[in-house]
């Protein structure tokens, strides 16, 4: 056996970004260019796997309905198994990987076996999916702050923090919540809050990506029509009411209420 | 003239990421290769200059102190000027032009010109600089959401929104609020959260960078010890005793608790 043989166990934690393959990072490629083995998610663009040398291990470990899951507990044990038998491991998850990524989790684990871990950032969905649909999470004079909150929570409950955000005046940006949008609906209600615009973006960045613009009071009637599922990102705040299709609503209100 | 001279005013909004020139995506690149102009801020890393064409015009417009500054209204108008004057302008600005960058103004002004204009997020320092150092804005048991506000709003003062953030779960982190430190950890001690762990990183993922440790009661004189200054981040939240120095910080209260 050569020198060339013999490889160092390491694992980069590696943010690919919301979905469009152009935002990954130059970092995260020269990562990628140096992988054995990429462990990839559901929500990962196939395309960057391109950037791995063509005799890379590529083992997907995502979860899609009806397919194989992996747990946690599997992935984590995957990523330091191929790493000692392998070297370098990129581990490549959606969006941010500390952004309920679960990633640092996988830090903690990969160092309890005394394996050399890093991670690269990645554009988070949950400032990019709204941006590119010309949603800022900030404006001056309707927003000073922006709150991230996730929709699920280990329990499958609501995270009590949504409760709180709702009562806030921070742009609201909900990640994985699209299947708990009528109770997370009725929260922001409770506050009042019922003619506050909010966009459901499912797929964002993608091709397949669609777009509903609409108030906490119709938003899940327009979602339902729209066949609105998973992956979808909800934003909750005065900002919505810059993309162009919130005026269009908004028209079609003054016109009822006229009425 | 021939038609390669005919150029077609555009403007696109760029996300340069928070300092380390890698962390730049493809798209950004692929946009500054096309640059006919680019203007840039400060906290811009200036290798990333040179993925824009040899001949394109450069102009810093960014604020240092000291340096001659541009307004708001300033950039906005050269922006535009540029555009109808030179054709493709590259607006390349540090994080995430939609993160407390102004960038949607931008955005606006450049449609009342009916000047084709589009963004490109960035990696936003608000999530990237702490994962750098191994701080992750989201943690199982730790932080189910993370919340940021800007240090400082147009009238100088802090944003009330600190003040809902400083009662809240969230992991917080305050952009643009390093000489405002003093403040924020009154607010944060008024909310009885003394010992929360709070972590300040100075011009995070540069060969600048520097990073303090410490609790809301000892932040401050942490900081001025190490002699941090801008631009920094402050993240509070229990998610910063992940980070290896807090463990040694803690031994110390450990033993000071004891004596």
């Amino acid at each position: 056996m050569t020198d060339k043989n013999i490889k160092e166990s390491k694992i980069t934690l590696v943010g690919a970004g919301p979905g469009d393959a152009d935002l990954i990072t130059v970092k995260a490629i020269k990562a990628l260019k140096t992988a054995d083995v990429v462990l990839y998610d559901a929500l990962v663009n196939e395309e960057l796997l391109e950037y791995a040398p063509e005799g890379a291990v590529k083992v997907f470990v995502g979860k899609r309905s009806g397919d194989h899951t992996y747990s946690q507990d599997a992935v984590n044990k995957l990523m330091v198994d191929y790493a000692i038998n392998f070297g370098h491991v990129v581990r490549l998850k959606g969006g941010d990987p500390f952004v309920f990524g679960r990633g640092f989790e996988e830090l903690e684990f990969a160092a309890s076996f005394n394996i050399p871990a890093s991670v690269i950032p990645g554009i988070s969905s949950s400032i990019a999916v709204a941006e590119l649909q010309n949603i800022p999470v900030t404006h001056r004079g309707l927003s000073e702050s922006f709150w991230v909150v996730t929709g699920t929570i280990s329990n499958g409950k609501i995270s009590p923090d949504l409760y709180d955000a709702a009562r806030s005046r921070a742009t609201v940006v909900v990640l994985m919540g699209i299947n708990k949008l009528a109770e997370i609906t009725e929260i922001f209600k409770n506050e009042g809050k019922n003619k506050l615009p909010v966009a459901v973006i499912q797929s964002g960045t993608t091709v397949n990506e669609q777009v509903v613009i609409a108030t906490v009071d119709t938003i899940v009637e327009a979602a339902k029509e729209n066949k609105i599922g998973s992956p979808a990102i909800i934003v909750l705040g005065e900002v919505v009411s810059l993309h162009p299709k919130y005026k269009l609503i908004q028209n079609i209100y003054d016109v009822v209420a006229q009425g």
